[in-house]
């Protein structure tokens, strides 16, 4: 019997959003088993929530260093990092958890710049080592179909691709843990709702099209008074190929959860892909055929097959589709293929995103005035 | 008892879309009466279309001076005039029935160019007759309904808009009467998809924030090969207040029908709307809460409700929206206010708005591009 | 130029919901004109409501003798009446109607009593007029299209019918002009939910799936104390095919506004319509697939084509369904064919439906306790 | 630290469907994990079925006795038991289990027959057990909310309950693993579809209105033919209260996927829910607003809220509601309060419920025919 992979990880202390999301997504399908962190640089507040989750007290550190020494004695040690700090901590956990020789999966953006990225990629090349990072929205199985509808040209020519990911929960004062360090230029890096979601949606219109971003023209903006970094983004997109995208992330639109929302059109077919009823893929055909494709169901291809769990009409979810990153997570590790987890490439590519569309928008270029 | 408004229709011959729809909708309450048209230029079609609509055949006129002339004659001669030709004959019509003192309700966009437009706009100012610019949707109950509820201040102060009008129609070679017109600069005029969808988006904008667009950048493109004007368009809009917005509109986007759709989020609050399911406007608050709001249903203000037919759960649509421009059209003629009816200077702001689209679009400034 | 057939109307006076709703669908098409009622017993409210319609004052009537006698001496008189007062009038005015030579197009359920209705049918064969009965869901262009795909054999042999008609307006006490007579005996016929909705359930399954309904089993209640009609009711069926089905109708139902749907199930396929997003028809294959069809749209077959006045994306509703049978009875006037108008037999049928299912629900035969 | 509880599984081999979803509902919340199993009475694909969970081979046995034997001996040994073997086998299992001293959670229906459910519940009471049914569907978080919202009388009195539950995977000849034993008396019991899903629904109904079902009348058929068991039930109910039900439960409706789905009205509301839809709980009142309201959104209740895992907009599903059951499990292992649990009383009802329905169908009573 193979045994489960051993995870550590860093970040996840008592509150957190993420960390609980992460254990939760690692384990689902027995492939994986935290079994040390760092969750708080804090010895008590550390162990405190190593409790919480059920870990052994001794194995719940108060720093990096101490986990990487205490771990690489044992015989049963931690095998992977799973990092899930604020973006400004991405780098030097990256780093060190590499030099111990230990492979990482990272919560996005990669880094809190793009110069950090380019360190963080090139000392990934030299190692060798895996590294992944975490865009769950590319780990459901009807993004899967999508993509691969795609690929065989069920599309034809892609011509049109809008990606939106509007959430509200910003619109008002930012309050609480997970507000806090979004809004913070010290934790969250260069871009604030292009940071923390517009590189999902990014990441989800490459992923969904296998085409790559050539140019954009970007409107960030900051609604809430007193904000330092954006909380609105617009992005008209240039594909490789030349097709025509969209971009649109906001975190200040009132009433929208988790929007996030992808459609592509090409010269042969459209298809439409909602987040918040993730189980359903429409799609489109030239001819006014309009079809509804369902997770699980006898129409899917087997890349998407493969990560469903349940029969069609049983609702998977959010976590669901961050099990199946770790799943290919632990398929890379244990030497099997895995080749649509996002890795390093692909952070590095999110990061220059995120860099180009600050630039972009800063100046106003293009715009005119309307009058009558 | 008061009798109908005598209405002439100039276009809308054998095979038009709107033409009977604009008939249609001239009718269904009773408070007009199409008597008269010029349908086509030749004689016999010109008849023929009159014999479908069943009208005196001696009132289907095939010119306009002809109408003017017999119809200013008769003591139930027609007393407003309809234009439903392709957008190159909106100004001279317009022009040709105003010099004879009748009221003109025209389709939309009000002219082929913005020079034509300010002619227009200045005759109509001249001779002072009533004229109306037909923006549909803007004719939905639950249109008005929204526009209402963000002019109390439902939303607080309003922040971002996003406005999308996708359609697929013209995803492939245009053909038929229909596609015809419209992707010909000559018949169509400046603007492709932006003037043929693009300003009912933008007017639908300002309509329900009754904000006014103060600048644009836009990104406008032609995806079907060899066609002459834009087939799909992306403006980013700041609004008067500083308010940032979204308008799409596309008519490359296989499978999309006619998916008008409107957000729009203040600081307490968003709303959502859509065409194609249009008795139903979604409300949002800023404590969590959604509301749907259903027409006819006890929520509504009074001109919303002055606006349905029928009572809550009996589908209204796209014919009733559309005769309730008509049913402004005749209070007016009879001297009573209708005040949000689309009258000139929203038709003049229209063409401004296509004509700064297309100008912002021309030399792409301000894109920047994407490499890792 | 053919004319527009002159239509009589019988009730429908000021405060009517549903009088206004016939005249409208009536004229939509041009094919009719309403120029003469009887819209109320009372000289002085018959002539309001008549200027409310904009019809000449001195065609509107007290009483029906009176329009058919003045009518009938006018060469321009009546050529059909249309009966929309409460049932328990549907058989008196009927029978007037007719013995004057005029056909009948009269609001469902067809009579108040099952007698009366085979009295009326009776009159019917004899004086051999049309006669038609406004089962309005039956217009609507997607039941057309889901009645052709049905016979056709596209979902094969059909096992299973369920049909629902939720409301819930009449949840508290009944108030207002529509609700007073609805629940009262003398005026309502025998049925309360059931002969208000209910029957348009069952002519609705019987017109889709082209059966009939051989047995049923009727549960029906009285929910509002004090009420003396159902206003609750749930039956099962079983069609001459053997199909099994059930008919679900309730007026009690909070928060349901007008939720007629139904859904047929075959050996090969299953199809889906709700009454309120009536513009979609939703099919499914035996192998999995889920296709979504829109009016207007290019899978259509000629009969829903026919009745859809807009492209794809525009919505229709219940005024254009309405206005499909007027149509429809326009066609029987001029000798023309369609078939599918509900006549004298669909009304008959109608009313031993709640006949029946108001005698089966009596005495609760079959229901047996349950106890752990 | 407390350690998590240890659990054996009676079933779940290599193809099984329900198998590994309790496996992993047990183990996602880290209170509970799988160490054992009998997942075949065949030593190697026992021994199989252990690797593919990744359990210690040698505690992948070949018979409860065995397991129980063995377990017992160990320090570690598992402290419950999850049954999750075709229905015939429930009681056996159960019983052997409890006479171990054992705890219980075991798949639904609770037993074969109803003799069988009374030995069961006899025996449970003797021991003092714990005892769990897996009614998933009641572990839903907005399931919990309904719940709560009904028991605070958000509704006023319940009056009218409609619970469906459609699938179609039964069309078609039964074919492979899962549906074989379903459609087979002697594994699957008393009931095909009443037993398989419609005691589901059953649940769901009286655990959403905390009412019991004090009467019903049944109509179960057999539609495919040459099946030995109902595919397709009809059930009309009566509630201890007087509220009036609707149960409808097939498999054989085709393109339906797991629609399990419930609506109760009150005297001062509405409520609905969608099983494939479960994020949202829709409410209506009296007054004419309609709500929705989202998992994990600030208007839920404490049990809601505890039952979320995600921020709203990021989708749970059937595996979150499962495992909420089995954190309730756990819970009561530990000596905490579950109350909501369905329980063996709660199985016991169901079997109730599953012969009453049966034995109400048989002979047809209260079938009149219909005749015109």
């Amino acid at each position: 019997m193979q045994s489960r992979l051993r995870m550590g990880m860093i970040g996840g202390g008592v509150g957190s959003f993420i960390g609980p999301i992460h254990r939760l997504a690692a384990e689902m399908d027995r492939e994986i088993e935290m079994v040390a962190g760092v969750f708080s640089s804090d010895s008590l507040r550390s162990r405190n929530a190593g409790e919480m989750y059920r870990i052994d007290p001794l194995r719940a550190y108060p720093s990096l260093d101490e986990m990487l020494a205490s771990e690489g004695k044992r015989d049963d040690g931690i095998q992977f990092v799973s990092i899930v700090t604020p973006n400004h901590n991405h780098l030097p956990s990256s780093l060190a958890a590499l030099s111990a020789g230990l492979p990482v999966i990272c919560d996005k953006p990669l880094t809190a710049t793009l110069a950090e990225a380019h360190e963080l990629a090139e000392t990934v090349a030299a190692t060798g080592l895996p590294f992944a990072v975490a865009h769950t929205y590319s780990g459901y199985a009807m993004v899967r179909e999508a993509r691969a509808r795609v690929a065989v040209g069920a599309l034809g020519n892609v011509r049109k691709v809008v990606v939106e990911y509007p959430q509200g929960w910003l619109a008002g004062e930012a309050c609480g843990k997970q507000a806090d360090w979004r809004v913070d230029p010290a934790r969250a890096g260069l871009g604030g709702c292009i940071g923390d979601i517009g590189v999902h949606a990014f990441q989800l219109a490459e992923f969904v099209t296998g085409l790559e971003v050539a140019e954009l023209l970007a409107d960030l903006g900051t609604v809430v008074p007193g904000r330092l970094l954006d909380d609105d983004c617009s992005v008209f997109l240039r594909f490789s190929n030349g097709a025509r995208g969209v971009l649109l992330a906001s975190q200040i639109e009132v009433g929208e959860l988790n929007g996030l929302r992808i459609r592509v059109y090409g010269e042969k077919g459209g298809l439409v892909w909602k987040q918040e009823v993730p189980n359903i893929l429409t799609f489109h055909t030239l001819d006014g055929r309009t079809e509804m494709i369902h997770a699980g169901g006898s129409q899917l291809g087997p890349d998407a097959m493969a990560r469903t769990r349940t029969p069609p009409g049983h609702p998977e979810g959010y976590l669901e589709a961050f099990a199946n990153l770790y799943r290919d997570f632990a398929a890379i590790l244990r030497g099997q293929p895995a080749p649509l987890l996002p890795g390093i490439a692909t952070g590095l590519r999110g990061m220059a995103f995120i860099a180009a569309a600050v630039a972009a928008s800063r100046d106003r270029p293009g715009w005119v005035s309307l009058t009558v």
